[in-house]
């Protein structure tokens, strides 16, 4: 706590102004002013800096209702452009997208095995390629990326698959590039990527679970980021849910993500495929080395079996989670996403029929589990959507229409 | 977010300006001016009225250091007294506490098999019973109740045990005794009450884990009790652990209170000691029915290797759930309460073997599992807190020792 002062009220003022636009889509200076509070003086004085920014334009007339007719405002979606990157798959992903997250133009790069400098090396390539399709004044650049995170320094404290540790690449992309940069653990900003771009309800809680190559949760409380004591809240990919289970890369036996995770099917697939010259996924590749989650994901279409059990197993293991995360944080909304949330309901109703067994059933009732819509991009949105609350301060759904 | 006025301005000044004499202990006009960056004369105009309230009071002078000697200012810890009550458990429980949490007198009464309407008559009884043992301004009364609440209504939403559903319990009492009352979830007070009365280290974060009749959490986020969605938050209780396990008096089987909970060892115990007539439980009880966790506990306190054995086993299950809950919220700071934790390092020392093996190392590390220091007064003292924070405004770690 401290105590309020006038500029602090002006800022507060702008950012609840651009906030409102934003959210409403089109509104008038009027509805604004009754939105917030503020007297139609100051929303006009906000308003006509914005117009000067080119971050809100006029947009048209509303259909008059007996009054004087209103001029109708809208946020300028192509005003500024934003970098997003995702860094948490086998490939680094990357795009320019516009202040309402539409993508511009994306680009991958595979990452191989490329790690330490080298990886860092490719997040700077990504980013320049990335730079050549910026059209307008760039806002900045933000970045989901795998690990613990120290979100405040920007540094990477332990990213396991790119050999990172204790990585200031917030200072490093700040110094080359010379412009804003915002860094979250992926699952966090796929939290943040679901709860702007793809939260129609306009729930101020939002739990994500992401289940790809580890297993991670992002969770918004109150329409923000909640990063816990050591920014490792929703690390759930290491508690322990097999009793002498499989080794897992973090040194510990039978955690989460050794039954739930891209490759903990990926181990299953390649084990069955070895047993079983047969199978049918021995065709769609050429070893067993070489199946990707793409060779899963052909064999589950296909209705294969093996692979469909593979994945009701891998849900039953996640509604465990799922249920604990419910009853702890009771919130209703639980979107699962990462390259798994491609089984979709394969994964998910097995989820769901445990949840229902396995947790209070007024709480249960309540839960909704789904997957989400954003695909690829989620963390890529969630990056941009960093931006756009930090430079922009805009609050995502704080005054979000309200009917 | 709406906008700020003179007037929030005001409230949120004054309630400032008593939170930080308060939490400094003893301080002066000077330093909670500069604690709060508010002026020396709008310090002095607000504690003004807090004298004139008689709920400041000035204790003597600082020594000098230089300067202009300073009036010390302290709390008047008696100006008020609170009544707490806790409906958790075989018996309710309530007290008359002063602002510093301390109990002026307890009293105790027995439900024996009361429920429903009866129920609600003895709450009424234990209440007037303390009222004749207030002996200044009464603040207010606050409640812990077992089971799912509304607490802006204060409704008791279910609460299995008493028999109570949709019960109208806070207006229930405002009617009868026309005083402030504030109601919460048993767990989510004695978080409260951990938080404010036995937070040493005045950690913003805080989770407890009440182990009694029941098992549930209590979350404290930034200095808040966190609700989730449908006020449910903590309620993990009803999370399936144990395929094919023992019936629920939720409805389910198997879930974390049929192995972690007083009556799932009360129930082991009864087990055994029907088998084996010559088990020392059975000479410290009439018959197995008659076993109370005091009789566990003397066994414990003897040695007993059997329910030394049931105490860790509740242990290793109760740690799954401290791992998701440690790992998902990523708080450093888990405190065990209710009648189970009496049992101290017997339980708590397994859950931190289980938790170390069982949670990603970096976050295992941070993690700190304790027994609470308030024993069967923690639902009590969160209740007190309760009316702390919404009758007075006190925010109770916020401005707390800085130095």
């Amino acid at each position: 706590m401290h105590k309020s002062t006038q500029e602090d009220s002006r800022i507060h003022n702008s950012r609840l102004v651009l906030s409102t636009i934003y959210n409403r889509g089109e509104t008038s200076r009027a509805e604004v002013a009754r939105l917030t509070g503020l007297t139609r003086t100051t929303v006009s004085e906000i308003v006509g800096r914005f117009i000067e920014e080119s971050l809100v334009t006029e947009t048209g007339v509303s259909p008059s209702r007996g009054g004087k007719p209103a001029i109708l405002l809208q946020v300028n979606d192509d005003a500024r452009h934003l970098i997003g990157i995702d860094l948490a798959n086998s490939e680094f992903r990357g795009a320019v997208v516009n202040l309402r997250g539409r993508v511009i133009r994306r680009l991958y790069l595979p990452v191989d095995e490329l790690d330490g400098q080298a990886a860092v090396a490719l997040v700077y390539s990504l980013i320049e390629q990335l730079m050549a399709h910026v059209e307008r004044p760039i806002l900045g650049i933000g970045i989901g990326t795998p690990g613990l995170m120290d979100p405040q320094k920007g540094i990477v404290r332990q990213a396991v698959n790119l050999d990172w540790h204790e990585l200031p690449l917030g200072d490093l992309l700040r110094q080359r590039f010379n412009l804003p940069i915002y860094i979250a653990n992926d699952s966090q900003a796929a939290a943040l990527g679901e709860f702007t771009f793809a939260n129609p309800g306009r729930h101020n809680n939002l739990v994500i679970i992401k289940v790809g190559r580890g297993t991670s949760a992002g969770i918004v409380l109150d329409g923000k980021l909640f990063h816990g004591d050591n920014s490792g809240a929703g690390e759930i990919g290491h508690v322990k849910v097999v009793e002498a289970g499989a080794a897992c890369r973090c040194g510990n036996t039978g955690c989460l993500e050794t039954v739930v995770s891209s490759r903990a099917l990926l181990r299953q697939a390649r084990e069955i495929a070895r047993q079983d010259p047969d199978w049918m996924l021995n065709r769609l590749a050429p070893a067993p080395e070489m199946f990707t989650t793409e060779t899963l994901l052909l064999a589950y279409a296909s209705g294969d079996p093996r692979v469909i059990e593979m994945v009701a197993q891998a849900g039953r293991h996640l509604a465990v989670a799922v249920a604990y995360l419910a009853s702890t944080l009771n919130i209703n909304h639980i979107v699962i996403a990462g390259s798994l949330s491609r089984f979709g309901e394969g994964l998910v109703q097995p989820v769901r029929e445990q949840v229902q067994k396995g947790t209070l059933a007024s709480l249960a009732r309540q839960t909704e589990i789904t997957v989400s819509s954003l695909g690829g991009d989620i963390v890529i949105l969630g990056a941009a959507s960093l931006l756009l609350s930090n430079e922009l301060g805009l609050n995502l759904t704080g005054t979000g229409p309200q009917q």
